[in-house]
């Protein structure tokens, strides 16, 4: 019995790959604090339990395959306030961001189609797009030009006659990179005038803290036919249990095909949505408490990660996660030993290592991508222990 | 801008795909009896709903990617009860059955792969299937010899070099059938020899009429191997909405190449897997009770469907569905008609028409699967509304 050439060439989760060695360490009694996964510590809105707890129908049913009406009209009200007008035939609920990407990528990838992503990138993403026998073809960025990508010659001579597509994180994980109107305005161009389509994974909207207005690709009405979006309430509403997310389209066709693959799992989670359709009710001000709090916090992280010797980093502009290049070979290496062979005071550190978010071979390997969901104390005895860790691996 | 060729193979599901026509029916005012989808009313048991309550966690945060660990044990200790020894590295938890048919079949199929299924099937196993770029090769049946398949003659014959695998459903949506110790022992031998994986499809398995033992393929330990078992709580403990499900199997390779999966999207959804742990703990008055009730069901639905002049139906021994072929020429057409032209005293019924549940082109265009999932006096009712739309539709 052979498994398929596609799941072959997939790899777990670089930033869930260590769990094991995590459970392990804290078998030990060891305390770890957690830089590797994008799981914020802010406390989930109480609309969401409250929603859930309302629930009061005797039998827990399916719901609708493209979606909970309240959801999906609440998902609408949110665009309406962006300025973007759309109809709920544009929106499809789904399973978190992950599952938007799924069926995405199933839609528009076939054997040997190539979809370009600027690197580091998120690395599941090449679970979703290896999966469909597709790959995807790296757009290069350099650290010191704060990986920059949205350049036109850059991104054209990476495509060719198997391209299908352009996929962007905005603002960018595992960078922190958020794009200007105009880059973002260059990239939809060059997609309307490749007949390519154009994925924006904006998850992390919010998440901006250089006072930038909201955006998303949904803006440029000339290329609707192109744009898709992923979107999540997960980091947006820090829910990322909940597992709801949404594909936005105004291309009808797409939504056609999409559907195809929502009606086959029959639906997202009801009750779920349910929370997650009272989410969107919050006020605007729980939105600039967050934006202050990460804002913080990554000036808090910049600041003791740029002061350990050795450390390379720029400030990131969005998100909450920025890559840093290490005094050392291999962060893999480094991770491990960090879960299996360090403490200080019983406490270590974790952080998801930078290969995994390239997509070209033996880069990144002395990269990692720091998550600061942390609070302030905790992010600092973090970046205390990774100075402590540093120095003690390099003098082994 | 293509769609890929597999989404294009890829349909509506012919449960949900007259959803619309539901809608605008439901807009004129008329009550629609659904025998249309597996959505049973039978309550949900309160243990759900009471775990649900009591998580008290400020932040709904990701679960682990193979599953919440309470859920994964009330899983093992299920399966312990059963006879069935099982690690929690035999387990992983899905967003579903669906998920877990989706993940393990892009673990196993490639592009010109076949997988061997017994028609009527599960028509959603077409779109798991075909996304792959594998297809389903049907085992034909007969609805005289009540959808016998399990036949050493007749399954060898449809192997060839492109075969992978063998996909039962047992107990059968849409046949209801119930395979005997004997064709399950068939089935697992032929796997065995042929080296094909041998998934099989039991989340029905607690619907059984006729005094039957509960039953798995993972009973047969020389088959360990081969076997992958599809299971999930939606049918168990009337939970559709909860979509949590599960991949169990023995065979470590194939556990580790899903958990690639598992990891790319990250988690199943944590308040319904919390939800889902508890629901194991019901006592076996719940499971007796509910097999009565559909049992009656069954012996309501098949004494009036068989007195309506031109239907064929046999009694099905398990699940909570039947087919049975009508005498109209195209069932697609005549659910149409009911929902656009029909309605006594405001009432009209749903089914799902049969041709979806073929992988033979031009069969089961006058059959469906009924599902019998409402009270007894609804079952009447929407038997009454078939029998009168017959009479109409074949005097139009």
């Amino acid at each position: 019995m052979k498994f398929s050439s596609k799941i072959e060439r997939c790899e777990l989760s670089p930033m869930r790959k260590f769990h094991p060695y995590a459970l392990a360490a804290e078998a030990k009694g060891h305390k770890i604090y957690h830089l590797n996964i994008g799981q914020p510590d802010i406390e989930t809105p109480k609309a969401f339990f409250d929603a859930v707890h309302a629930f009061h129908q005797p039998v827990l049913a399916y719901a609708p395959s493209p979606g909970v009406p309240d959801f999906v009209e609440a998902v609408r009200g949110y665009y309406d306030r962006l300025g973007i007008r759309l109809n709920e035939e544009n929106i499809l609920a789904t399973t978190g961001g992950s599952e938007a990407l799924e069926i995405v990528m199933a839609c528009i990838l076939d054997d040997g189609d190539e979809i370009l992503v600027p690197e580091p990138f998120y690395p599941n993403y090449n679970t979703f797009i290896r999966v469909t026998g597709g790959s995807i073809r790296a757009i290069p960025t350099r650290p010191e030009d704060g990986y920059h990508y949205a350049d036109r010659a850059k991104i054209e001579e990476m495509i060719n006659e198997h391209t299908k597509a352009i996929l962007v994180t905005n603002p960018g994980n595992p960078t922190g990179t958020v794009m200007t109107h105009e880059e973002m305005r260059l990239v939809a161009d060059i997609a309307k005038e490749r007949d390519l389509f154009l994925v924006s994974d904006e998850v992390y909207r919010e998440f901006v803290y250089g006072g930038e207005p909201l955006a998303t690709m949904a803006e440029f009405e000339d290329v609707a036919e192109n744009v898709i979006i992923i979107d999540s309430v997960s980091k947006r509403f820090s829910s990322c249990g909940a597992r709801v997310g949404m594909i936005i389209s105004r291309n009808r066709e797409m939504m056609a095909q999409a559907l195809k693959m929502c009606q086959g799992r029959l639906c997202s989670a009801t009750l779920d949505q349910i929370g997650a359709a009272a989410l969107y009710s919050v006020n605007p001000e729980y939105f600039a408490a967050v934006r202050e709090e990460y804002k913080a916090r990554r000036d808090t992280i910049v600041e003791k990660l740029s002061a350990i010797p050795g450390v390379i980093c720029k400030c990131p502009k969005g998100a909450f996660y920025l890559m840093a290049s290490l005094p050392i070979d291999d962060a893999d290496s480094f991770q491990q030993w960090l879960l299996e062979e360090f403490e200080d005071h019983g406490d270590t550190v974790m952080f998801a290592p930078g290969e995994g978010f390239y997509g070209t071979p033996g880069k990144g390997k002395n990269e990692v991508r720091l998550a600061y969901v942390l609070k302030q104390t905790d992010l600092e005895r973090a970046m205390e222990l990774l100075a402590l860790g540093l120095q003690a691996y390099n003098a082994r």
